[in-house]
Formats: structure tokens, C-alpha cells, sequence
């Protein structure tokens, strides 16, 4: 079965999918995108993606191309279409393609791609052995809390955990306290079974997996504290962990060399993954 | 006489000029890029454009495609099917197309874009009567000085300028002195006759415009002092101005507002904008 992309109204083969040069996310990152998991060939938290997103193009002020109806038929569309039953869907939206000029063009309409692969989750290695992070100042731009494609420093920054043989790395703030990873949000647990993520304000990108799980603490018995940790608070934590869409919850098992609690994943962040991908079995099945 | 756009190796009709879906440009503003003003058929200060793109690329250790030799045939061949005589030339380089996935993909080989219209500068009247400008909040990423394409906030800050009847947005760090323009470097005169403009760090772009001039100043009579200022420095200086490759040298004659001097163009900046003019000319005549 060969690639399908969804480009602007056209099912197009994948290596002919493209969009004009002067499409503005590819010359000013004037874009908004959501990665969605596929799980028994349907969408995890469709709604909540989709909020998030009319949310970022309004921030951005960009016209929404379409109905969250709409959206939903395209995407199950470019799913059935490359047969992927497990995997993601990723949707960009940008303001358009116009004569290059920094101010918005008037009158354009939005571009919109999608593009779906097959993804098992990330390496069952990662969830049983944990994973390492590194940290890093941030530099992003004030707004991360928009899910733009302005996503250059997290490139970077992805890089630079991966050649420091690190799987993801943690930003910084100048007080010295994490905001989050560069594709993915960052919790911590004291040992006084507190969970501990930083507040979602303009500095983070709120996680789906984040708001995900946030509902299911109570239930696993956990008491949230919504509050910016410093790296140091991090390093003593009994437990760290990470979330996102294609990793759901990863246990942190090493924060720049230093070991989190015995340097292995804790029994916490393991009941949490569990609680977690009983949810998103529970959606796939539900629909 | 219908547009021809250069992409990855091809000259393509304007309309038809288009990258992959998956490139980096478009989804990760992974990509740098120049702007370069073509007078008299040939290209301004082609070196200090050519030399900051090698600066950008290695910053964000993208390989450079081609050699500056290279890039000069392919800029002229571009500017001279398109008939541009007096104008611009744009160029982006993206790391290239990928699967997507925020770490640099191996073996990649860099999209080149290159497009080229005519431009005969800015408007006459903005020359004569000067510009407003705003101020705003310096939202960016903490490397501005890499011309990258991660141009979300300047593309949002020049909408705020345009929306309040300005010409552009000038940036204010949190100390409260300017940073820069969205697309263009910011100075003032004091009344001492000394012209100041924020030192070259990680703060700012770099402008070529900003560089050609500061050699100009000494043959002006000027003296340079290169430092922040503050907007209550920029409200209360004799005169105003912006420098980019498509405005040359523009007066600020309002900044929020308030007059700058007496609120019409002055007489330095006038003279500052005819040597700026002068030492341009003579390059399209030199080569």
C-alpha cells in the first residue's frame, strides 16, 4: 500500500504531496499543527486535538479551514487510506500562500496537509528500562503554549539530548526550573507521592497526554500539584517521567547522568503508563 | 514576461515552484534564508549576504548546498528570467525533506528556493515624510541573530504595527531598550550627534544594511556608539531611523505616537540615506 497525503482537497501520492514555496510555514513558520495517535485504527482524544487546534489558529488568528466534522472524515479518510491501524496522524495548517510580505495577505485561504504513518509507540525498551533526559536552557519564544511549527530550537534541542545519548531533552527557564521536554511535557513525583507538572500558562505546550492524565491521577489514588520544579527538585524527585502523544508516559530514569531514585522506573510512573493505555484502549474501543 | 522560481536544481514557472510536504522549512522552520536587493541588474552587497547565509547554515549545522561561486550563477540566472532590474532576490535554505522527526535526519541533502520580483523600494512618500513605528514586546527565540525562517512573532508583530497604522514594530527586551524591528534594525541620533544602534549580539540580526552603513558613518562626520537604548531614549532622541535591505534607510518620525524631534524627517537621516544611497549605486556601477 503506497503513502497517501491529504494536500489542500487532494487524496496525492505521498512523494508528490507538496505545497508552494511561498506557503507561509514554509517561509515565516505561520502554521499550526496537531499530531494525533491512531490506535485500532481510530483517533485517541480527537476532541481534544481538535480544540487545541482551532485554539492555535486562533491565537494566530488564522481562519479555520474547516468544520471539526469535517476534520475528523478527512483524517479517518487519510487513515484508512494508508491502512495504518496503529500510528499517527499529523495535521498542519498554515495561513496560506501568498507574495512574501511579514504582515498577513488578505483574502487567502489556509493550506492544510495531513499525512499519516504506522507507529507502534515508542521502543518497548524505553518503557521498560526508562529513558534519559538532558537539560537545556530554553530558547523558544515566549508563546510555546501555541502549537506552531515555529519549532527550530526544539530541533535543536532534540538533537542535542540524541548526541549526548539522551532521549529527550528538558528546557530550562532563567530561575533554573524545567518548563518542559522539546516534543513532550515533564512530571516528576516527591516522595510524598506528589505529581508534579508545571502549571500550563503561555510557557508550555499543553500536553493531551498532560490533560489526559491529569484526570486519571485521582483515580490512581495521586495528588496533583500544578507548580514549575527546578532541575535540582528533579534530580532528588523518586520518580520522573514524560508524556506525549506518540510516547503517552515514559519513565525518566537519569536526568544528565545523574540517576532518578534507584536509576530504574519506579512503581509509580509504572501504574501511571498502565492506567494510561487503558484509557486510550478503552477510546478505541468505545467508538 | 511569467515568473520562474529556482527549487532544488530546476527552474520551474512561478505557480508550479512548490517543496515537499515533509520538508523542514514547512514543518520545523528549519531553514535559513536571505533577502538581497538587485539594482541595475546586479546583486547589493552579494558578499555579506553570501557570508551571513554561511553563518546561519553553520549555526544550525545545515551542509551548504553550494559553493557562494554557485550561488551567484544561480542568483543571477534566477533574477535574469525573471527581467529584475531593480528588485529583490530571495533565497531559503531548508535542511531538507524527511520524515518527520525533530532530531537533524541523516543523509538529507538541503532545499534551495530561490525567487526573485521587482521592487523599486520602499514608497517615496515613506522616504519623505517618514515612518511610524510601535513598540512591543520582544517575543522571540533567544537567537535572533540566525536568519532563520522561525518568523511567526515577527510576522505577528508586523500585523500589530500595520493594524495601529505604523510601519513597523520596533521589540523591547524585558529591561525595556530596543531590541530591533521585526524585518529591519533600529537606531537614533542624539543631540549630541551620536548615532546609536544595538551592539551585534545574539539580540539582533545582524543587518548588511546596518553593516554597510556603520562604514559609512565615519565619512558622514558621525560618530557610532554601539549599545541598547531605551523607548524613552528613542522618544526623546533629535531623530529616528530603520535600516533593511528593502528600505535602505527610512526616518522614524513616530514612535508610539509621540513625535520623534519635530516629527518630520531630519536633516542626518537624510544625509545618512543619501550616502546610503550613493555607496549602492556606485555598486551597480562597479560590477
Amino acid at each position: 500500500m503506497s503513502r497517501i497525503a491529504y494536500v489542500n482537497g487532494r487524496y496525492l501520492p505521498h512523494r508528490h504531496a507538496t505545497v508552494h514555496v511561498e506557503d507561509r510555514g514554509f517561509q515565516f513558520a505561520d502554521a499550526a499543527y496537531e499530531v494525533i495517535a491512531v490506535k485500532d485504527g481510530d483517533l485517541i482524544d480527537e476532541g481534544l486535538h481538535l480544540r487545541r487546534l482551532a485554539r492555535s489558529l486562533g491565537e494566530l488568528r488564522i481562519t479555520r479551514p474547516m468544520s471539526d466534522a469535517a476534520f475528523g472524515v478527512v483524517m479517518r479518510e487519510v487513515i484508512r487510506r494508508n491502512g495504518v491501524d496503529e500510528g499517527i496522524i499529523y495535521v498542519q495548517v498554515s495561513r496560506g500562500a501568498a507574495p512574501r510580505d511579514f504582515a498577513f495577505p488578505r483574502g487567502v485561504r489556509p493550506s492544510v496537509v495531513m499525512t499519516s504513518r504506522r507507529h507502534r509507540g515508542p521502543d518497548p525498551r524505553h518503557a521498560r528500562d526508562g529513558v534519559a533526559v538532558i537539560t537545556i536552557r530554553d530558547i523558544r519564544w515566549a508563546r510555546p503554549d501555541i502549537k506552531s511549527v515555529a519549532l527550530l530550537p526544539n530541533a535543536l534541542g532534540k538533537q542535542q539530548a540524541k548526541e549526548a545519548g539522551a532521549y529527550e531533552a528538558w528546557q530550562v527557564d532563567p530561575e533554573g526550573r524545567v518548563t518542559e521536554g522539546t516534543s513532550s511535557n515533564a512530571w516528576i513525583i516527591t516522595a510524598a507521592d506528589e505529581v508534579i507538572t508545571r502549571q500550563a500558562d503561555h510557557s508550555i505546550l499543553n500536553g493531551v497526554t498532560r490533560v489526559g492524565l491529569i484526570d486519571l491521577l485521582a483515580q490512581a489514588g495521586l495528588r496533583l500539584v500544578e507548580r514549575p520544579f527546578t532541575v535540582a527538585e528533579a534530580k532528588a524527585a523518586r520518580e520522573a517521567f514524560l508524556t506525549s502523544t506518540t510516547n503517552f508516559v515514559l519513565p525518566v530514569v537519569r536526568i544528565d547522568e545523574a540517576p532518578v531514585g534507584e536509576g530504574k522506573p519506579g512503581p509509580v510512573v509504572a501504574r501511571l503508563r498502565e492506567t494510561y493505555l487503558s484509557y486510550t484502549a478503552e477510546q478505541g474501543i468505545g467508538r
